[in-house]
C-alpha cells in the first residue's frame, strides 16, 4: 500500500466528520436523556464478547454479520457485537438482574461483517430500549409509544410506524398439516409477497376451504387500521390465537392514537421479520427518502433462556447514523472567537469565561491567523478591557 | 459451554452498570463540552480500518494490542482500533485537512488484546484532543492546559501531571558514538533506571567526561522544577538541542503554573515513555490511588508522513474507564416517580409535563409494582388533579 491510498477506508467504513459528528453526538444525548426521563437505566455493554454469549437467540443472520477473533488470553472466540440485544439479555439474567421490570437502555457502536443492506453502513451507532420483565400490551404500548417520542426527538416531519405480529403466522400454520419443508417453502414465497406462487402452493396443498382462504388473504393483510376487522373476521374461522394478535395489535393502536396522532400506523399481518427469534408484535419505523427502517423492535420472551432466565422482553434500537444522512438534525451553530494570545492573567480570565459561557474560544500567535482557523470574532484589549469585537 | 456459565465476559473485559454508567456518560459529555469551547471540533472515526493505516506511526506495541480480522468485502486485513490517534491523523491528512490550526477531538472505545497493564480493562473509554499544524512551545502549552482542565472538570481533588522531553535523550544519545546494539541495551536499562548498570555501561564506553557525567545523572534528573536548572548546566557541555528541550520544559512549566496553580508539576528528563513515535514533549497525569497514568500525551510531528502530509501534531487522551474507578464523578440522582397507568389523557399530559422537567416517570399496571421498581414518589389522581406524592 503507498501512502497516495493508505487514507481509504474499507467499503461501507465510515468516519464522521465534524459536520455530522455534533448532530449525531446531539441526538445521542437527546435520545439517552429522553429514555432516563422514561425510566430506563444506562448500561454500557461491551464491544467485544464470547461468541457463545453474544450469538445466541438471534439465530444465523446475527452470525453471519459478527466478526470473530481469538482471545489471545483464553484461546477462545470472541465476537465483535453485531447487536447489542443479546447483552442486555445477558445482564437482565445476570449481572443486573431485577425481580420485577427492567428497563435499560445504551446507545454505541456496532459492527457487521457486510452491510445490512446496498445504503447501510458497517459500523452503526445505534441507541436502544429493553423492557424485561412485562410480558403485557402495557409494555407493548410503552415501547411504542418511547419508538414514537425517539422520531420526535429525532426531528422527523412524518412519523410512519409499521406494526406487524409473528403470533399470526406461527398460529395460522400450526392449523396447516404439511412437511417442515412445504412450510419452508411457503414461508419463503410469503417474505417475497409471490402471490401467484402462494396460489398454486395453496392449491397443491391446502383442502379445507377456510384455510385456504386464509392463507391466500395473508400476503395482502397489509395497510391502515380497516385491515384489522377484515383479518379478525378471516382468523376467527381458523385460529383463536391469530385473532388474539390482532386484539393486540389494536389495542396498540388505540394507545398510539391518542398519544401521538400524527404518528402513520401501517399493518402488515404477513409480516415476518425476525420471525425466528421473535415472539409477538414486530415493528419498525420508516421516514421519507430513507428506504431501510430507521428504528425497529419487537418482542423477543425467549431470549433470556440460554442465560438461564427466561423473562419477557420487549424493545427497539433506533439507527442513529441512518438518522443522521436524513439531515434533519440541526447542530448548534460552531462560530469561534479567536485571540492573539497575550500571555497575560487578565486575558487567561477573559477567555475562560467566555468558554464558561459556552462561546467557543481559539487562540493562535497572530491576528493573521485567526481568520483561517475560521473565527468570525475577536477577543481584543481595548481601554483596559478585553472585549469581543466582529473580525 | 452450559448456561450457567454464558454469561462470564472475558478476562478484562467489562461491562458497565447503571451506577458507574450514568457518571461515565456525564464525564464523556462534559469532557466534549469543555473541548468544544476551547475550539476543537468532534469526529467520530471509525472502530475498525485496514491495518495498513491503523499500525503506522505508533510502533509495534500498538500491532500487538490489535485484534485482526478478514475483511470478507476486500480480502484484506482490518484492525479494530487500538488507539484512536492514528485515524485522527488520517483524517488531519485527507478527509479533514485544512491549511491552518486544525483542532479534532473525539470519544469512544478502544479494545486492547491484553490488558495494557495489570489493573487496565481491554476495553477502555477514552477522551481525547489533537492539535495539528502548530509547532510551537504556545500549542504543547495549550494541550498541557487543556489536559489540567479536562482533570478539573473530572472532579479530581489533586492534579498532578509528569513532564518530559524525548529531544532531550535524542540529543544526548546522537553525541554518544557506540554501535547501535550497544545504544538499545543502554536505553533499556534507562527505562529501567537501572543505575548500577548504567555505571558499568558507561564506565565500559564512554571515554569523553563530559558526556559520561550526563549520562549517569540522566536517570536522577528527575523532580520538581529544581532540576531543570541543574539540567540545563550539564547538558550546555554536551549537547545544545538537550539545553533546548529543557528550555521548553520550563516555558510549559511557567504557563501552567500560572494558569493553573493548584497542578503539582513533576519532571522527568530520563522518561522514554512513546520514544519510538513521540517526537518532543511528553506528558501524563496521575491520580492518587491509581498507579497507571489516567492520561497522557506529547507531541508526535511525524505521524501523518504515512499519509502523505508531515504535520506537527500534538494532543493527548483521557481514559475515562480509569477515572470512573476512581469514584470521583457523582450521578445525578435516579429517583423514580410511579404512575399506576389508567389509559386517561389527563394522566398522560401529567406524566409528559414532569419526564419534560426531567424527572423519571415508569409506569406499573398495580400499586404493588411500584415499590419494587425503586419509586420513591407516585403521581397519584386527588380532587381531579394529578400530583406527585411521597409512596
Amino acid at each position: 500500500m503507498t501512502y497516495a491510498d493508505r487514507w481509504l477506508l474499507p467499503d461501507g467504513v465510515e468516519e464522521i466528520l465534524p459536520a455530522e459528528a455534533r448532530p449525531i453526538e446531539l441526538l445521542r444525548r437527546r435520545l439517552l436523556e429522553l429514555y432516563r426521563t422514561w425510566g430506563y437505566d444506562m448500561v454500557i455493554p461491551p464491544l467485544l464478547e464470547y461468541t457463545d454469549s453474544l450469538l445466541i437467540g438471534l439465530g444465523r443472520d446475527v452470525d453471519l454479520l459478527t466478526f470473530k477473533v481469538t482471545d489471545q488470553l483464553s484461546g477462545r472466540t470472541l465476537g465483535i457485537r453485531a447487536d447489542i440485544t443479546p447483552q442486555i439479555a445477558r445482564m437482565d439474567a445476570h449481572s443486573y438482574k431485577r425481580d420485577g421490570a427492567n428497563r435499560l437502555c445504551y446507545a454505541g457502536h456496532v459492527v457487521h461483517t457486510k452491510p445490512k443492506n446496498p445504503l447501510a453502513t458497517r459500523t452503526p451507532i445505534q441507541a436502544g430500549v429493553e423492557l424485561y420483565g412485562e410480558p403485557g400490551l402495557p409494555a407493548d404500548a410503552e415501547v411504542v409509544s418511547l419508538l414514537a417520542e425517539s422520531l420526535r426527538t429525532a426531528g422527523l416531519p412524518r412519523l410512519h410506524i409499521d406494526l406487524g405480529h409473528v403470533g399470526i403466522y406461527r398460529a395460522l400454520m400450526a392449523k396447516v398439516d404439511v412437511e417442515p419443508a412445504l412450510k419452508d417453502a411457503f414461508f419463503a414465497m410469503l417474505q417475497r409477497k409471490a402471490v401467484a406462487e402462494i396460489e398454486q402452493w395453496v392449491a397443491d396443498n391446502i383442502s379445507t376451504p377456510a384455510i385456504a382462504k386464509v392463507l391466500l388473504a395473508l400476503p395482502g393483510l397489509a395497510g391502515g387500521r380497516e385491515i384489522l376487522a377484515n383479518a379478525r373476521a378471516l382468523f376467527a374461522a381458523v385460529a383463536s390465537d391469530a385473532v388474539t394478535a390482532v386484539d393486540q395489535l389494536a389495542g396498540i393502536a388505540d394507545v398510539i392514537e391518542q398519544r401521538y396522532p400524527e404518528v402513520e400506523l401501517y399493518f402488515d399481518l404477513g409480516e415476518l421479520r425476525g420471525y425466528h427469534y421473535l415472539t409477538g408484535l414486530v415493528f419498525a419505523a420508516f421516514a421519507p427518502g430513507y428506504g431501510n427502517p430507521i428504528a425497529s423492535g419487537g418482542r423477543y420472551d425467549h431470549i433470556g433462556e440460554v442465560f438461564g432466565r427466561r423473562r419477557p422482553a420487549t424493545g427497539f434500537a433506533v439507527d442513529i447514523t441512518a438518522l443522521s444522512k436524513l439531515g434533519l438534525l440541526s447542530a448548534d451553530k460552531g462560530i469561534l472567537i479567536g485571540v492573539v494570545n497575550d500571555g497575560s492573567d487578565a486575558q487567561w480570565a477573559a477567555i475562560g469565561a467566555l468558554r464558561a459561557e459556552g462561546e467557543r474560544v481559539v487562540s493562535a500567535e497572530s491576528r493573521a491567523a485567526l481568520a483561517g482557523l475560521g473565527c468570525d470574532r475577536e477577543l481584543v484589549k481595548q481601554d483596559e478591557q478585553y472585549r469581543v469585537v466582529a473580525l
